[in-house]
């Protein structure tokens, strides 16, 4: 028999951050449950497929917001039964689980999407007639791959591509009038070159292995960097990875801003000078065709770089930073208060401020 | 009667930079043909189901490569007849129409993918056998939105989504065996904060509309930049959309990297310097609650900032700039040969070199 229960969690405290803190039950513990509403922060109105009077749920208390995906709290519930009848037709519609985020806009639970298409298009119909009556704004709709079979169904509803990476598509679904204001998908790929030079102004470079017709000209180690990696972590990273070679981040040189780069994306590559800590090299055969140390003067001498005139500013830009005329920026890991986190500050510190 | 012809483009040159152009034929030429392969560069093997002995055909040439997405000539053609038989039965399998990338992998056409669900299948399933017997590495397919029915098709045969934005998913295959070598999907969102400072030491400020904690803090104005935008240019915009100032940039003065910022991507924060060019504010009333000029004694006063060192350091940053005690990077429109493109390279100019 369905019922429908008032559910209320008991001791749970905010985690004291900017972002309003959402409730949503824990996968495991809802089996045969669904969430039909919010009546406050801490209050679901809960369907029930179970004939209990009283039922214990561990709950799961989660906020979501700019940079806090995660959890919380765990608890033991009381329910109140509000209605032990068969609930009503008007209830007997599922919505898809769903909390609020900190702009006015939901978050769709991915992991516990429908797993029929048909059910999931009822669900998802009636979740945006709610949220359209309840006046929210962008609505994100996780599918992870394995149900990319619900991915045409969204975009039928008027879902589309927000961003996506192996494992799942994010779409969304913006319901005001006037223009989508939810931000755009990542745009850049961050790449990362390294100068290494030692105390003989020898110059780490390399030859890559690439059909294009730069493949003969030496140059310096560049990659780019690693989910949630640090530029001059990605430097020291891609040196050791092509070359063997050791070494600690002095200072960031230069940057470039390049656009439609790839697949119409752009692209930021962060020059780093780095000290070697070693002098032997193992390259990458992979990626690599040759490496070694380069006296200074051969390295920018060659030909290429006389008509490359970025490449060439970025070398003497090196080169004056070594020689100690050049202020590059440090790298200094500092909180923000905004976000409660701790990150890298990039900037000049030869000043005295 | 279908039959096969070979197809040659006369009087068709390389475009000259580094990655050999692939050709491909244009959408609108094709009608009635499909590609079955490529005999050489500019020689295609065509199906044609209709039963003229010559064809003329439209043609468009195009290369794909790192940011060359484009189109290059057209050209009429003349076709030599090889077979006008009824085609084999070996012939009879439809390929995807697709074209070689510089790295040994393929980038399927998206503009020419079947309509039907069961024939893209076994096109796909045909040119997957057919890309592993020829030893291709990463093969890219773009499956624009309104045709979402084939995206669980292609990551039934092992395809995964690589990046995605409104209009389209970019699926991706890795054929060899061994690490998938393709590049990340873009992971950074690049947001500008601009610093404008006047004459009288009056430093612009905004406040926010948005719940945080934050809405009560006098702040410089900020935003995203846009697709394809250049830093300095998104700062110069943004200052003009919140407070109605226009500016122009003179130092990039600092930069913050954060992670895990939204949707487990990464975010990129310049602070540029601007210099007013205007003094009269007019609030873009949708994002912004207030601005106004504040002295910056009193900017850099507010609690908020002494119990936040990331902003702190900014702002100090900021005012030795200002007070020309500091080394911020400037802007430098240079070109390429890598490339063959004009970026921007920010770097320090304040030291001859």
């Amino acid at each position: 028999m369905a019922m429908m229960v008032a559910l209320t969690v008991h001791g749970w405290q905010s985690p004291g951050h900017c972002y309003r803190p959402v409730p949503r039950i824990s996968t495991a513990a809802r089996k045969g449950c669904s969430i039909q509403g919010f009546l406050k922060d801490t209050t679901f109105l809960l369907k029930t497929s179970k004939g209990d009077d009283e039922l214990h749920l561990g709950l799961m208390m989660k906020s979501l917001g700019g940079g806090h995906g995660n959890v919380l709290i765990k608890n033991k519930t009381r329910i109140h039964v509000m209605s032990p009848e068969i609930s009503p037709p008007s209830f007997a519609v599922e919505f898809l689980d769903a909390w609020d985020d900190e702009y006015g806009g939901i978050v769709v639970d991915a992991n516990s999407l429908p797993s029929s298409a048909n059910a999931f298009a009822s669900a998802l119909r009636a979740s945006l007639t709610d949220w359209k009556l309840k006046g929210k704004k962008g609505i994100w709709l996780k599918i992870l791959s394995e149900q990319a079979e619900l991915i045409p169904i969204a975009i039928k509803e008027g879902f589309d591509y927000h961003h996506a990476e192996p494992g799942y598509g994010m779409l969304t679904y913006w319901v005001p009038d006037g223009p989508c204001m939810l931000p755009d998908s990542p745009s850049h790929q961050i790449g990362v070159g390294a100068f290494v030079i030692n105390e003989k102004r020898e110059v780490l470079v390399v030859k890559e292995k690439c059909p294009c017709n730069c493949s003969g000209v030496w140059k310096m180690p560049t990659g780019y960097i690693n989910k949630s990696e640090d530029i001059f972590s990605g430097a020291i990273r891609e040196v050791k990875e092509e070359t063997g070679v050791d070494t600690i981040f002095l200072k960031l040189v230069a940057f470039r801003h390049a656009h439609l780069v790839a697949f119409e994306k752009s692209d930021l590559l962060f020059v780093c000078m780095l000290k070697p800590l070693s002098s032997e090299i193992t390259i990458d055969e992979k990626e690599i065709q040759a490496a070694k140390w380069m006296p200074v003067d051969e390295y920018i001498g060659q030909p290429f770089y006389e008509e490359d005139d970025m490449s060439r500013k970025v070398i003497e830009a090196c080169i004056a930073e070594h020689e100690g005329h050049y202020n590059g920026f440090v790298g200094r890991r500092l909180s923000s208060k905004l976000d409660g986190k701790l990150s890298y500050l990039y900037y000049d510190c030869s000043s005295s401020f």
